[in-house]
C-alpha cells in the first residue's frame, strides 16, 4: 500500500542508465540559475525599510544610499565570481574551491554554511512567496488568508519536495516563463513608476504618522550598517551560476560568464528601481502587505496588472526555492562521497535524484517555517551569514589559486578575488555585529557543531573501512562445529521447523531453553515437549523479575563458554501473522530479543518463520 | 542509559514473589475507594449551574431541586450497588457481571464505557484539581497562572504515571490523610456556611447583573433535564467500591457494604450542602475561579483555612485520578487475558505493575487535556455517558442474575436492581438527548468501535491458536538439505565469517549474491571473490532501477524453485557498529531486506554479525 501510494507520488522508477547531460542556453539558463538571486528583490529592499523605521520616518530616505552600497557590493562580488567561472569550468561551488585551495576545514566551514543556507532559501523564499499571496488577497479584501500562512508555506514545501523526488525534467520551461513574467513585470513597473516620478516632478510622498510605530532607535552608524546588513540579502545566490558551469552550452565559461553579467545587471536595477520606488510612495512595512505589494498598488492599482506582479512574484520565489532542492541534494552527495555525510546522501533514489537529500531539505525547511511562523523577515538575519562566509572562502580560496598555479594574468585575477574576499570578509563581520542578537549567532553556533558532526562521521567511516580491509587479515578458519540454542515461548506448531533446522545444522549440539514466568505454565510446557522434543533437552530458566531477554543473556553467555572451536546460533521461532497491524498483537519479545543479541559478539542469530493465515 | 533512566525513575525490579495481597480497614477503604467519587463534589454543582446560567440568573434557584434530584439518584444507585457487592465477594465490576450474564456483547459494551471512562476520571480529575490551584492563584492575584493550567495538567499526569509504574505499596495512608482532610474541611465549610445563613436568617444574595453572561436559552424541561445530566457527574465511580470487595478485611462484602453507604451519604450530603450554599451566596460559574472556591471565600476569607480547601480539592482530585491508574490497568488485563486485548496489558512489568496499561492511559488521558485546554467542565458531557451505560448493564445484569439463581430473597434483591437499572437507563437516554451536540455523541460512536475492536482482536487470537495447535499435526519432516544465499555488499572482513558459516550449514549447496549497481565497482568484487570467496560460486544480479531488493526476492524466488527437499537460508552478514549512532551511518539496506524476507514463506533469515571496534 505505502509502495503504491510512492508510486503514484512519485512515479514509476528510472532506469541508470537514462542519466543524461542537459545543456542549457544562455537565456534557459539565466532563469534556471538566477530565479533564486532575482527573487531576493522581492524582500531585500523591504528588510532594509524594517530595520530604519524603528528610527522613524525621518530614516526612510537612507535606503537610497544603502541600496546604492549593495548595489556596488553586488558588482564587485559579480565579477570576483566571474573568475571563479572560468577557473573552474567543472563547477567552482565554495566547497569545492575552500577544500582544494584552502585545506580541509574551510571546505567544511563552507559546506556547513551553505547547507544551512539552502535550508534557509527555501524557508524564506516559501514564506516571502506566500506573503506575496496573502498581500495580494489582503488587498483585495481577503486578510484572513495571512492566519493560514503556515499551513500554505508547509503545503508549498511538501509539493515542491514532491516534484523533485520525481525529477525536474522539463524544468528550463518551468524556469523560463515564471522567471521572465516577473523580470517583464518588475522592469514595466519601475518603468511607470519612475516615469510617474519624472513626469510629476514629484516629491517623495511623506508617510502618514498613523501608519508609523514608535521609534525605538536613533539614526547612529550601527542602525545603518544593521540596514546594510539586512538589505544584503540581496546577495544570495549570486553564486549559482560558478556553480552551475557544465550545465552550458559551449564554451561553458564564457556563455555562464556573460549570463553572471547579465545577472547581476538585473538584479542590481530592480533592487536599486524598487528602494528608489520605495522611498518615492513613501512606503512603510507592514503586517499585512509586503513593500513590493505596496508599491505595485501605487503604482498600478489593485487591477489585473498588481495580480500579475504578485503571482510571478510567489511562483519565482517558489523556484527560488527549488533551486535548493538541486544544490542541497548535490552538496550533500559531495560530501557523503567524501565521507562526510552518511552514504544515504550519495545514493540515487528510484528516480535517480538523490532522495535522501532531498527529504532532508524538505523536513528542515519545514521546521523553520513552523519555528518562524512562515516570517520570512525573522529569518533572514540568519540567511546572510552563511552567504557571506561562503562568499569570503571561496574568493579567498581563489586568491590562493592564482597565487598556487600563477597562469597568465593572475596578478589581477588575485587582486580582483582579493578585494572581493576582503570586502564580503568586512560585510560578513558587519552583519555578525549588528545581527547577532537577532538570530545570527544561532548560525554561528550551528556551523561549528556541522563541522565537528561532519568529521566524527569521516572519522567512523575511515575507521570502519580499515577494520573491514581484507588486507592484513589472516588465513580463514573454516566453522568446526555449530552450537544451536533454540527459544521456545511454548510448545506449537512454530516451533516445530525452527527445531528441526536447528538439529540439520547442529545435530548434536542444539538445545531449547524456556523461561518459566508462571510455574503452572512451565509444567504444561514440559509435559508436552516430551512428546514433541525430537529428543532435543528443554533447559527451563528461571526469572525471579520476569524479564525474559536477562536470564536468556545469562544462559548464552554459559553457553558460549563451553567450546571454543565453534559457532553459536541462536534460534528465533517467530510467526508472522498475515496483516501487518496483526503484529501489534504479539508480544514484541523476538524483536527485543534480537535487538539484544545484536550487540552480543560472535552469536548468529536465526529466524525461523512459521507463517500463519489470516 | 534508556535502562538507567528508566531505573532511577521506575525503581528496581520486584521479584513476582512479592506479589500480595493487603488487607484494608473500613476507614482507609473509604479513602481508597472513594477519593474519585467524592471529588466529583469539586465540579458537580458547578457542571448544573453552567447550565442553568444560560437562561439567566432567575433560573439559579433551581440547583437546589436538580441537586435533591441526584441525591435520590445516588441513593438508589448506592443501595442496587449494595446488592452486587455480597453478589459478587470476589469483585463484581460491570464488564465482569454484565459479560457473566447478560454475555459477551454486554460485557464488551460494559469494558468499553469503563476504560473510556478511566480515560475521562484522569483528565477530568487532573483538570479540575489545576482548577481548584488556579483559582487559589487568582483569588490571591496571581491570575497568570491559569494559562499554564494545560502544562500542569501534563506534568501531573506525567507524575502520576510514573508514580503508578513504581507500583503504589503505601497507598492506604497516601489516600487516607487528603480524603480525610478534604471531606473535614469541607463538612466545616458546609457547616459554617449553612450555620451564618440560619443565624443571620439570611435571604439568597441576588447575583449582581455585571457577572451575568446575556441569557441564551429559556427555562423549561429541557434546560432542566440537561442541568440534571450535567450533575450526574456527581455519581462517577460509585461502583468502585464494588470492585474491590476482596481489598476489604474479613467479612469482606459487610465491611463493603458498610463502606459503600457510608461513602453516599458523605457523597450526597456534601453535593447537596456545595449547592445549597451556592444558591445562598449568589455564585455564579465564572472562567477565572471555580464555583467551590467561590463560596469558600465568602466563608472563611481567603486566609489558611481557604488555602487548606482548595489544596485538598486539588490533592483528592489527583487521587481520584490516581484510582484509575488502578481500575484501567486492571480492567486492560482482565480484557487481555479473555483475548479482547493485546497480550502486552495482562504481563506484569517489573515492577510487578500492568505497565502497559498505565502508559496507555497516561499517554490518552493527556491527549484529552491537551485537546479539551485542560478544561474540566468541557470534558463533563463526555463523561456520565460511560458512567450510566456501565450502570445499567451492571444493575440489569444483576436482574439477571438473581432471576437465575433464585436465592433466598432473590425477589427483593431484583427489585431493588431492577429500579437501579431502569433509573439509569432513563438518566442514560436523558444524557444522550440533552448533551449529545455537547461531545456525547463522541463516547457514543466510539463504544461500537472499541467492541469492534475487542472482538477483531478475540477472532485473531482464536485463529492463531487455532493454527498453532499441534493437535492435528503431521508427523514431523526432518529437514533433508539445507540450501544457503550470502548476500554481499562487497568482498570485505565482515562477508568471511558468513561465508564460512553458509557452508557449515549448506556444504554444497551455498551461493553468493551481489547485486551490480555500478558496472567499475562490480568488477572489482569479481576479482577480490576470486582471491576471498572460498569457492563459494559469486551470482551477480543486474539491477536497472537501483533496487536491492527487488532483483534479490526475484533471484531467491528461483533458488526456491529449485529443490523440494531443502530448507533455503538467506545469510545476512552485517557489521554492528559499536556505538548505536553509527548505526544511522550505514545503508539500513539489511534491515530493509529483513523486512521484505519476513513476509516470504519459507526462508531461513540468518544474521552473522561481524563487530566493530568504535
Amino acid at each position: 500500500m505505502i509502495g503504491e501510494l510512492k508510486r503514484f507520488l512519485v512515479g514509476r522508477p528510472i532506469e541508470t542508465a537514462a542519466q543524461h547531460d542537459q545543456r542549457l542556453s544562455k537565456r534557459i539558463a539565466l532563469a534556471v540559475f538566477s530565479s533564486d538571486a532575482l527573487s531576493s528583490v522581492a524582500y531585500a529592499s523591504e528588510a532594509i525599510l524594517v530595520v530604519l523605521i524603528t528610527a522613524g520616518a525621518g530614516s526612510l530616505p537612507l535606503v537610497i544610499e544603502i541600496s546604492l552600497g549593495i548595489a556596488l557590493l553586488l558588482l564587485i562580488v559579480g565579477f570576483s565570481y566571474r573568475q571563479t567561472i572560468y577557473a573552474y569550468p567543472s563547477g567552482g561551488g565554495a566547497y569545492i574551491v575552500a577544500h582544494e585551495n584552502l585545506g580541509q576545514i574551510p571546505g567544511l566551514i563552507a559546506a556547513a554554511s551553505l547547507l544551512i543556507d539552502y535550508v534557509l532559501t527555501v524557508a524564506v523564499s516559501v514564506s516571502a512567496g506566500v506573503f506575496a499571496i496573502t498581500s495580494l488577497a489582503a488587498t483585495w479584501g481577503y486578510g484572513g488568508l495571512a492566519t493560514y500562512r503556515v499551513e500554505i508555506a508547509l503545503a508549498c514545501i511538501t509539493l515542491i519536495t514532491i516534484i523533485n523526488l520525481r525529477g525536474v525534467k522539463e524544468s528550463g520551461l518551468i524556469f523560463s516563463v515564471p522567471t521572465y513574467v516577473f523580470v517583464v513585470s518588475m522592469i514595466a513597473l519601475l518603468g511607470v513608476g519612475l516615469m510617474r516620478i519624472v513626469t510629476t516632478n514629484a516629491a517623495p510622498i511623506p508617510v502618514a504618522p498613523s501608519e508609523l510605530p514608535i521609534p525605538t532607535a536613533t539614526i547612529g552608524l550601527f542602525l545603518l550598517l544593521q540596514a546594510f546588513s539586512a538589505g544584503c540579502t540581496a546577495l544570495t545566490s549570486v553564486e549559482a551560476i560558478s556553480n552551475g558551469v557544465p550545465a552550458f552550452r559551449r564554451p561553458e565559461s564564457k556563455n555562464a560568464a556573460t549570463t553572471l553579467l547579465w545577472m547581476v545587471g538585473i538584479l542590481g536595477v530592480m533592487f536599486l528601481g524598487l528602494s528608489v520606488l520605495a522611498h518615492y510612495y513613501g512606503t512603510v512595512p507592514r503586517e499585512d502587505v509586503s513593500v513590493v505589494s505596496q508599491i505595485a498598488r501605487q503604482v498600478v492599482g489593485t487591477g489585473p496588472a498588481f495580480f500579475v506582479i504578485q503571482v510571478s512574484t510567489a511562483l519565482i520565489l517558489v523556484l527560488a526555492a527549488n533551486t535548493s532542492y538541486a544544490d542541497f541534494p548535490r552538496l550533500a552527495s559531495l560530501l557523503s562521497r567524501d565521507r562526510f555525510l552518511p552514504r544515504q546522501f550519495s545514493s540515487r533514489g528510484d528516480r535517480l535524484v538523490f532522495s535522501n537529500g532531498i527529504v532532508a531539505l524538505g523536513v528542515f525547511a519545514a521546521l523553520l517555517v513552523i519555528v518562524f511562523d512562515a516570517r520570512e523577515q525573522a529569518m533572514l538575519p540568519l540567511y546572510a551569514i552563511g552567504v557571506f562566509i561562503s562568499f569570503t572562502l571561496s574568493q579567498y580560496g581563489m586568491v590562493r589559486h592564482w597565487l598556487r598555479l600563477r597562469e597568465s594574468g593572475w596578478r589581477t585575477s588575485a587582486i580582483i578575488n582579493a578585494i572581493g574576499a576582503v570586502l564580503t570578509a568586512v560585510v560578513f563581520i558587519v552583519i555578525i555585529i549588528t545581527r547577532f542578537s537577532h538570530g545570527a549567532w544561532a548560525v554561528l553556533v550551528l556551523i561549528p557543531i556541522l563541522v565537528l558532526l561532519f568529521r566524527a562521521i569521516h572519522q567512523h567511516y575511515v575507521t570502519v573501512a580499515r577494520q573491514l580491509s581484507l588486507e592484513k587479515t589472516a588465513r580463514v578458519v573454516p566453522v568446526q562445529r555449530n552450537t544451536a540454542i533454540v527459544l521456545v515461548s511454548g510448545v506449537h506448531r512454530g516451533v516445530i521447523p525452527a527445531l528441526e533446522f536447528a538439529k540439520s545444522i547442529a545435530t548434536d549440539n542444539t538445545m531449547a531453553v524456556y523461561v518459566n514466568l508462571d510455574d503452572e505454565q512451565t509444567e504444561k510446557v514440559r509435559v508436552k515437549w516430551s512428546q514433541w522434543g525430537s529428543g532435543v533437552p528443554l533447559i527451563v530458566l528461571e526469572s525471579p523479575y520476569r524479564s525474559l531477554i536477562g536470564p536468556i543473556m545469562r544462559y548464552i553467555d554459559q553457553v558460549d563458554q563451553l567450546y571454543d572451536d565453534d559457532v553459536l546460533s541462536v534460534i528465533l521461532p517467530e510467526f508472522i501473522p498475515s496483516k501487518w497491524w496483526q503484529h501489534l498483537l504479539h508480544n514484541q519479545t523476538a524483536l527485543a530479543i534480537k535487538a539484544a543479541l545484536l550487540f552480543r559478539k560472535g552469536i548468529v542469530v536465526i529466524s525461523v518463520p512459521y507463517h500463519l493465515a489470516s
